[in-house]
């Protein structure tokens, strides 16, 4: 298989777009990604949604912007899973162009939530979970990881407050990133004042959907002529699942797939934790981070919450996340959320990050996260 | 690129099958699948599934199906083209064998459609055009069909009558196919005093939805060891994409994606249209099934209806479709005609055809449409 250089991201900010569709949120991104690339056409679109169909009533959705974008007659698709099909559109895309299948693709997330009543879309996130077993019971994905944050804080002797510098964290780096939803520093005292939405889960736990898109332009490097800007490769991908249920898994408290698509990420790419930069974590819920570390191999079980007391999650500290503000901050447009995560990590790699430059990255990793851990998709790039 | 194999098929029968759910459809093509391959797992997993949001309120159904199919903790996505979804997820299995990504993959389309109502089955469907300038005005598919037969009437002289032949073969073929939705001969008669739907579509010719799923494993022919039956590889795959509305096309009664598709395909084979043994056409309604066949080179523009009336496609005839009943007898469960579709070309490629057997058949073809002719796949499978 080739190596894949990503020579192009573009994205939109991500907020209540009441003025811009679905098709529109896309184009956006996938345009502003051509023209960062240089390149005018593609031999494939790749489209990371969820919630379409339900919230917009528009399948077909690869065709739809592959119209619309003006690469009407491509190849395209629409790929699925959950929250993680941002960057599962990112793979898909991926493993076509190292395939020799395309010589160039595009994969955008985009995903249109605001216009529909809160109700509803939080019915429609809920078909991320086991409809039968699950959502019929009546449970919304913030009950369930309302279930796992009291859980680990029972197992590990946590308090809420423990949890506070992730979203501290996300929100002070959220102030520079102009894609942000969130642009609102908070203080430990608003954290724990927060009004709970789920105890122990409150407003400052759980990240801000919205509408908006992110787009990357993959090309084998063999095919890349020249470039002025550091080159930023694919050197890990990997995917993984776990049971749909949560009452199924053998422990509430360890996301398999996030540690088997980390560790097979880890093992493509020749690295191990320590030397990665910096990590766009899935942070939809504070306890999401937390775990995620844990899987990821960046603290011990249990101890998760630990690298945010310590100062480790910062923009100094050994294992920065949420750059540009994660999803807690930049927010969570869900079909989008691994499209932004891929895009930020470029941006870091490439020294363009501004305030939230991680000095001398040189290695980052996303992790996206789709349902309860149940669909994860770890991507790791490097600059050449 | 490695060349892929396709060695194990399976297949519910298409109905309404109220004691079965998303799941138990999926799982049963999937370990039929698998039993005929003679494995027990596979790399990877992907789902062509068009309405499962909209309909059984669940996404994530790549993670669902490796769960209950005992294949917890494997890659999974689901892919989404519309009506083209299942044709959508075998190629992307495809893409990741060929490549390397993995060494077996297997991809099921599946679709339950019957336990919703009517109307919003429809309106479903309809999100399969522009929800912002087709569907809002509130035309259906067997609408934007109606529109291009009538005008295909217009244009070249056709009568209703004409298109009789397409729906009496497929019926006569699905006859003898036990996983067929409709076992029922049909008379010329009949066919012109059907009810009718959307003048001038009328019962006979549109295709029954229904309940179903198909599946089929893929591995290089390299990684395979002995075969004590025919081998069946795919020698042709590519996937084109149109205006998503049909008043954006240049030329309504001219199927662009349906002939790029197939032109890659017949390429990649290194073969043309006189070669091909079979052809499973989508004949969604049979107005699609001419266009089909004139974009793929089997008729002059304007002639496809011809090939039915000289007789061309019936078992022993020049180029056979719809072998085991196409979408019109053996039914159409959107996301998973696709999977059909191939699942019977390997069938007759095999020589387990029975009663529906074309003689001597080494190379057959799939096309899968999506949406109006807006997004389709073309397979081209040859027996060694």
């Amino acid at each position: 298989m080739r190596e894949v250089a990503i020579i192009g991201i573009g994205q939109t900010t991500v907020d209540e777009h009441w003025e811009k569709s679905l098709r529109e949120l896309a184009g956006e991104a996938v345009l502003a990604a051509l023209m960062d690339a240089g390149r005018e056409d593609v031999d494939g679109l790749f489209v990371g949604n969820m919630l379409s169909g339900m919230l917009s009533r528009q399948e077909n959705l690869g065709t739809l912007i592959a119209d619309w974008t003006g690469l009407r007659g491509l190849e395209a698709v629409k790929v699925e899973a959950a929250c993680a099909s941002g960057a599962a559109a990112v793979r898909m895309a991926l493993i076509a162009v190292a395939s020799g299948v395309m010589d160039c693709a595009i994969a955008v997330g985009v995903e249109k939530m605001s216009e529909t009543p809160m109700a509803e879309t939080t019915a429609a996130l809920a078909t991320a979970a086991d409809a039968d077993y699950e959502s019929a019971a009546g449970i919304s994905f913030v009950g369930i990881n309302a279930l796992a944050m009291r859980r680990y804080m029972y197992e590990f002797g946590w308090k809420h407050q423990d949890f506070a510098p992730f979203s501290i964290n996300a929100h002070a780096n959220a102030m520079h990133n102009p894609f942000a939803r969130l642009h609102e520093q908070i203080s430990e005292t608003q954290y724990s004042r927060a009004r709970m939405v789920s105890d122990p889960i409150n407003l400052l736990d759980a990240s801000p959907t919205g509408d908006g898109a992110a787009a990357v332009v993959l090309l084998p490097v063999e095919l890349l002529h020249h470039s002025n800007r550091p080159v930023v490769t694919v050197v890990g991908s990997a995917a993984a699942t776990d049971t749909i249920a949560l009452h199924d898994r053998r422990d509430l408290l360890w996301l398999s797939a996030a540690a088997e698509s980390a560790r097979k990420a880890y093992n493509q790419a020749g690295v191990t934790p320590g030397d990665i930069d910096l990590f766009e974590v899935h942070d939809a819920f504070s306890i999401m981070a937390a775990l995620s570390l844990e899987a990821c191999g960046f603290a011990e079980r249990g101890q998760g919450v630990r690298l945010g007391l310590e100062g480790d999650i910062f923009p100094n500290g050994r294992i920065p996340i949420a750059t540009r503000g994660g999803l807690k901050a930049r927010g969570h447009p869900v079909g989008a959320t691994g499209a932004y995560q891929i895009v930020e990590v470029v941006e870091q790699l490439r020294g363009i990050a501004g305030a939230n430059q991680v000095p001398g990255a040189r290695i980052g990793m996303a992790q996206n996260i789709g349902g309860s851990g149940s669909n994860v998709i770890a991507h790791i790039l490097r600059r050449s």
